[in-house]
């Protein structure tokens, strides 16, 4: 089963500076990631309270939890964490997930 | 341009209740909602740090801001949002979002 990890991060004070680092140095950095399946990027654009608290969600897909821990030991997983917690470490939760299948109960007998 | 209702759910005290409902009454009523492309949900396993304080992620995928607007708007995402509120208003993040995307600059001349 795949498995993805998620970042997601608060609204920083700077947006600016935040994006500029993230696009530039660390997604490049997160892509080197050994496993990898994929990124996918979305901006918080607001709640139905009107403004979030959270600014971004990044979710990176691994074929399963087990490549997800081993991509996060590798040097590369070391670099991209080292990365984030120098730019967002006070903003930043994340999360291991696993998808739920709603329309396939996984019964195989 | 695509966008996304997040529903981000806080662990409850009681899973056991919390699935029951969600699974057998709350999804139901959410994929009644005009616009709505897809649902894709994930359990949240763990954080790098051990527990997370996070159970579940939804995500609701509609064509547009203005058709996400409308589905919560509609008769069916008012009975959804009401049901929410009622068995996970204390715990759940609603976050509208849209895609950023990396690869491709969308620059049209």
């Amino acid at each position: 089963m795949t498995a993805k990890l998620l970042a997601l991060y608060k609204k920083p004070s700077d947006t600016e500076a935040f994006d500029e680092h993230y696009f530039k140095t660390h997604v490049p950095l997160v892509e080197k990631m050994p496993g990898l399946l994929d990124v996918t990027l979305q901006r918080i654009m607001g709640s139905p309270m009107g403004e979030s608290p959270y600014y971004l969600l990044a979710e990176m897909t691994f074929d399963s939890m087990e490549s997800l821990q081993a991509a996060m030991g590798s040097d590369e997983g070391r670099a991209a964490g080292k990365d984030l917690m120098g730019f967002a470490g006070q903003l930043v939760q994340m999360m291991f997930t696993q998808p739920i299948n709603t329309q396939a109960p996984a019964e195989v007998s």
